[in-house]
């Protein structure tokens, strides 16, 4: 629903009478929740406990739920919403809207609309919050200076009693940057000093700050590397700064070779995480966190999930989702990340464990990219809201089902008749599968408009630096990253190794990120590889078709506004859809010269 | 020379003893030369003569001449340099600094640096100019308003004794941007006032304004035909509020589809200028000039000339070149554009006459965008300023050769020494030749990087809207555009229209302009196609290696600071030459299959 229709609902909240009661046995954030017949019981051991278990009751109730009963505690202690937002006021990689808290080089904001962007992100479970961009500019680098921390600290005053604390994303570069010091060597004496008393007057400010940001040695930024120090020197010199407030490092590990040449077949940038930190295991500070995006490559439809989750035993790591829609469709096309997810987190690490497993054990923290803006719909795409949800539902509890959490999103926000909510549901669920369908075919990644990453441009990263190649060719498609090839694979658990090295076993849908092959590869449905991408980029555009038909079927059942802006957003998926389609087979069809076999329209 | 030297030397101007004379029956601007021994006699009919006559004078005092006799006059009356700089600073496509102009929205000039520009704009024969952008934002739209005409007139003074008269790009849109008005129609009564009463408060500053220059419907600019009226009734409503001041509108004829769907196989971008305003010859006013491009696509490496140039016989027309090298290595690759200069002039309009025999006839004006900027050299590449040059001495004499043009640079810039002067003539008399050698093969165009246009990207533009597809297949590659094709060769005189339609006689180098052949097509050096590309590509990078050389054995002779950074970019357009030939040959191989024959590296 919009900002102002959820305003409208917060001040309707249920009524109902509810019994608050401790019991310190239950785990931090934790609660109990019981009752019926419009009498509740919510039991937690902290005051955030008692708000989390608020926020479930309510939410069961609005589901039409009356007798209730549930124990509940998050899987990890730090739920993290990441914003790309400089501070100009422009959100990177942002869908709906400029930023909700920067303009023109400062704080700006609504503080009624931050107040129920506290309250929604605590409702879905968030509990810390990073506002300005991985990517600092000099002018966000000054928010832990003077000159901006005074507006920072009234601002996490906002989202203080949501029990959300502030990360501020710092520039490694900061002692040079900001304190006019001739190096930020983190074997540097005066560099610890430095981030001593910047640490001490921020945490002056904002005493529960949860820690800092940092994305070092990446895309251009500056970082440990650069002046001979590890990832550990870079990440423990700010760590150390921190310790003493109880505050943690956020350290990005995406750090690869962005100025590769293309004609190297050695490097290969999915390996590059694992290779730069795994051998870094035991010597990062206790209060660093390395966080690591969820694949390899970079929020792309497809891909599998990184070696390095898990791979480390004695250092403590976030997994990195992505909500907004970089690479899957920009919240122009539907495309529900609870699929993803669940399948991201139902991925095995090992020959017995599944990622899910890892987190709360060696992964301590759960951090997404945000997808909200300053649009009045929050995330550009109403449906879109859904993925925001899904985030706060998964980070809570990694085990749960797309299915659920869609299921209880479309309940919470349109209702629960079945008439509506079923077919919803289906087309939700289905919108993954749809959007990759259309896309980049079978985990070969990448076939997409350089830098703003809409649309299709099957090489229009094939000549870049950025390491990202799939090196088709008339006869065959792919990146051999076996032990024959790159050697990617050998960074997986031997059964991983095992399974992902032959394209007999490894899963389908990622063959193209393992394997190179050729067109006439047979795949278990009995269709070639080609005539496999040919059949589907039609699919892809039939089921958006369908998608339009279903919405319009729900027309009577659905809020005006939300009915109309999905049905636009829907004609515009469309003609994506149908752009994917014919440039992807016409890129083949040029490559192989092999037509359809079912003689549909191939542009030559 | 750098803008310091430049100084220097003006200050040391050839002191001869130079006797002026009147001779009413020579042509404007024309001069006759004659004298030796350090006596001379320069005779015009008017002081721009009398000025052309010094400066030609002294140029062959430079180089060493001293009995000079020489008669001449320009072939047009107007020869312009067109800036692309936006009144933010920003120069469109300027690889040479910031605008020499404009900073942060208003003018921002050194007067003395300006003086000097526009002496050596006059020095070589330009005599109008055009400051702003023919992409008019607002910003610069309100170069006609009360706002910035003072500071603009004071501008123009600087260049009026120097006999260039100034150019204003106005937005069609004017009447609503500025006036407010409802609509820009031009067969509304309005807005023929309008123009009247904004053309009147101009002249008022700039009594010698030479006209308003206009991009109209081109690349999402608003024009007449967006409200339904003709090119001609859009420039005719601007031309007659400028007629009784003498001023002139240029319209360029850069109209085309750039919305095009790359599955239209039927539309095709190089017949659009011709299709839009070959009808309408007849219907512009006689102070309008249509100012086309010269050749049918946007300043490619290779293209035939427009046929539009010299098809209207009744309506005035501007040839427009661009010594920006925005397709052409910007800057950072040598290219004497003198050369490919020399070729459009020379090529035929029919089985009678060239390009050449139209200037001074239907073509009234030469114009060109500019390659200057706030640069300490002007140009970026320090060669490149032979291209300024060059302009100069092919508006006034189309029929000049590349080889006199650039020797008289040569001369002129770093002495007259044989031992410099050859070998560097034949560097740049070759390089044009060697930039194609690497680029897109054959006259195919734009396999260049999007927006930028720098570096290669085979298929950067081929699912574009803009209009410029090769269609390469693993079999064939090129658009016909033959009348079993687009039948853009009917626009073309019948003569050249069967010389370009047979691939058996179309001119080599524009082969893949004109025709779609199969990689196994012969040319007449006996080689295939494909062989073609990959040896004209091997051939570039060793050619770039041979400028190198050649550019070191002259370090002795050449001024330190030229050497330097001319030995800097040859290195930097190494690397691109390097690029170009693995993309290029890469990207053929992995299409064909098909090896080099001499078993050189090609990657796979």
């Amino acid at each position: 629903m919009s900002y102002s229709e959820s305003r409208a609902w917060l001040q309707s909240d249920i009524s109902s009478d509810i019994r608050y009661e401790t019991d310190t046995s239950l785990p931090p954030e934790g609660f109990r929740l019981s009752g019926g017949s419009g009498a509740y019981t919510v039991v937690s051991a902290d005051e955030a406990g008692r708000m989390y278990g608020s926020y479930a009751l309510q939410a069961k109730l609005s589901l039409g739920e009356t007798d209730v009963s549930l124990e509940s505690a998050p899987a990890v202690s730090e739920r993290i919403l990441n914003h790309w937002d400089n501070i100009t006021g422009v959100v990177e990689r942002g869908y709906s809207g400029a930023s909700l808290f920067f303009k023109d080089g400062a704080l700006a904001y609504d503080p009624e609309r931050m107040r129920f962007y506290a309250r929604l992100l605590a409702s879905v479970g968030v509990n810390r919050i990073c506002f300005n961009n991985v990517n600092v500019t000099p002018g966000s680098a000054k928010l832990i200076t003077g000159e901006l921390l005074p507006s920072l600290s009234k601002l996490a005053a906002i989202f203080r009693p949501f029990h959300i604390r502030v990360i501020i994303a710092v520039d490694f570069n900061s002692p040079v940057l900001l304190g006019g010091l001739p190096t930020s060597d983190p074997l540097d004496g005066s560099i610890a000093a430095w981030w001593q008393s910047a640490a001490d007057a921020v945490y002056k400010e904002i005493p529960d700050l949860a820690g800092f940001l940092v994305k070092a040695d990446s895309e251009f930024r500056n970082g440990p590397a650069a002046l001979g120090r590890t990832q550990a020197d870079g990440a423990n010199v700010i760590a150390r700064a921190l310790e003493a407030h109880g505050g943690k490092v956020y350290w990005r590990c995406f750090v690869y070779n962005c100025e590769q040449d293309w004609r190297d077949g050695v490097t290969d940038r999915p390996k590059a995480a694992y290779d730069h930190f795994f051998p870094l295991d035991g010597e990062f500070d206790r209060n660093v966190v390395l966080q690591v995006k969820h694949g390899p490559s970079d929020f792309q439809v497809r891909e599998p999930n990184s070696p390095l989750l898990g791979a480390m035993k004695h250092t403590s790591q976030a997994v990195e989702l992505q909500i907004t829609q970089e690479y899957t469709g920009q919240q122009i096309d539907l495309y529900a990340l609870a699929v993803q997810w669940e399948e991201i987190f139902a991925a095995p690490v090992s020959d017995t464990r599944l990622t899910r497993d890892l987190i709360g054990s060696e992964v301590t923290a759960v951090a997404a990219v945000a997808n909200t803006g300053s649009g009045e719909n929050w995330t550009g795409h109403t449906l879109a809201q859904a993925n925001l949800y899904a985030f706060g539902r998964f980070a809570w509890d990694p085990s749960v089902s797309a299915q659920d959490v869609l299921n209880d999103w479309i309940g919470l926000t349109f209702g629960t008749d079945p008439a509506l909510r079923e077919p919803l549901l289906r087309m939700m669920l289905s919108s993954r599968g749809v959007y990759e369908k259309y896309n980049a075919p079978l985990g070969v990644c990448w076939m997409v408009n350089i830098h703003h990453h809409y649309g299709p441009s099957p090489e229009g990263y094939e000549f870049s630096k950025w390491g990202t190649y799939h090196r088709a060719s008339r006869t065959a498609i792919g990146v051999d990253r076996t032990e024959n090839g790159t050697g990617y694979t050998a960074q997986y658990h031997p059964a991983l190794n095992k399974l992902y090295s032959d394209p007999k076993t490894c899963p389908e849908e990622m063959l193209l990120y393992f394997h190179r092959l050729p067109y006439d590869f047979v795949l278990k449905s009995g269709k070639t590889l080609l005539q496999h991408i040919y059949d589907t980029h039609f699919e892809g555009v039939r089921d958006v078709e369908g998608f339009i038909k279903t919405w319009d079927a729900l027309k009577p059942l659905l809020p005006e506004g939300a009915y109309r802006s999905v049905a636009a957003r829907l004609q515009w998926q469309l003609l994506n859809a149908r752009e994917w389609r014919d440039v992807i087979n016409t890129y083949f069809f040029r490559l192989t010269g092999i037509p359809d076999e079912k003689g549909r329209t191939i542009y030559p």
